[in-house]
């Protein structure tokens, strides 16, 4: 071993070697003895880290939500509005490798949090973070006049953010499921129909008749 | 004990007394011995119809899983159309006690789903009932004219579904989402969305701008 090791990033290193693991595998195949095979550690390096299994998975856990984040950030920077909220919501989705194995590992701690307490939190505060960042760009569009201004941006965030996860999480059960979301994007259908009313007709009328008087 | 006893009963009076301590404690309340109690009879009765606490939790998955079918049955006898579409998806949501223990099974059972392939083909077979239920309700909505009939109305279901499902998971994080479920129908603000595009304006054209000219 050199004498000078970066801590956070053999963390880092760690955590990545599980993801792909869980990708690959998953949970079932994430042990402390599989994650030193594929890094070519010992187990006792791993457990100097990563105290047991369940200190592994929350690390993978806080991995994953990082490099989420790092996507949101990226996207944020480089595209703004409806487009936006289409991309920050879609690069969570199981639509690759990476991706898949963000989300088993979510899914797996959506039930340790039931009865875990800790976790609950470090789900929670990612949920609130996830919903921000989509209400951000939800409020971006409807200054763009791509969202319908009168809409309530936080309704429409959280409800995105929880269809998002709701087919991510029936496209874990549902190998038809996940190859139909990589076809056509699953989002672009819903955030289409929330254009302002000013670009539809107003409500009550039906335009064609009134052009007919 | 009476002589004749009617076993399907039972199981089901088992199975309720288990969703009530899920219901009123979570997942970590229900034990063979917890549903015992509240049944008034031994743990090996208890433990003669299901043998163990996983089975215990399989048996209360299926009940929940029953009762949701006989929700959606009611509810397409009574009636049809968008508000159908709207009623079936709701009654699933956790907006009561009933239905805050169908989803906190359902959340534990996701997880296990993970690891245990009985319990994934039993999750499956539901998750595919519950989107037909939706699917032949969105039809009937498009008959109506209700909802526009351009659109692909097996995927309308699956995503409404996995709305539902992903409010429900978001919900059980968070109890201001919770609250906020039972004042307004977090179904309706989408569905309302989803008008025929003959009673918005056709799309590419701003009515307003054309009757200037």
């Amino acid at each position: 071993m050199p004498r000078i090791v970066d801590h956070d990033e053999r963390r880092r290193e760690i955590a990545d070697a599980l993801l792909e693991l869980i990708a690959e595998h998953g949970i079932a195949g994430a042990t402390i003895r599989s994650v030193a095979d594929r890094c070519n550690w010992s187990t006792g390096v791993i457990s100097h880290y990563f105290r047991n299994r369940h200190a592994l998975l929350i690390g993978g856990l806080r991995r994953a939500n990082e490099l989420a984040a790092n996507r949101h950030r990226e996207i944020s920077t480089k595209i703004i509005g409806r487009q936006a909220v289409e991309a920050i919501l879609e690069s969570v989705m199981p639509l690759d490798k990476s991706r898949l194995s963000l989300n088993r590992i979510f899914v797996f701690f959506y039930a340790e949090a039931v009865v875990d307490p800790v976790v609950t939190q470090e789900i929670e505060r990612y949920l609130a973070k996830w919903r921000r960042q989509v209400f951000l760009a939800v409020k971006d569009a409807q200054d763009l006049n791509e969202i319908d201004p009168d809409l309530d941006a936080e309704v429409v965030a959280r409800d995105l953010v929880c269809l998002a996860d709701g087919l991510t999480i029936h496209a874990l059960f549902d190998n038809k499921i996940i190859a139909k979301l990589a076809e056509t994007s699953p989002i672009r259908l819903w955030t289409s129909r929330l254009a302002p009313k000013a670009q539809a007709a107003k409500k009550n009328t039906t335009a064609p008749a009134l052009m007919r008087d």
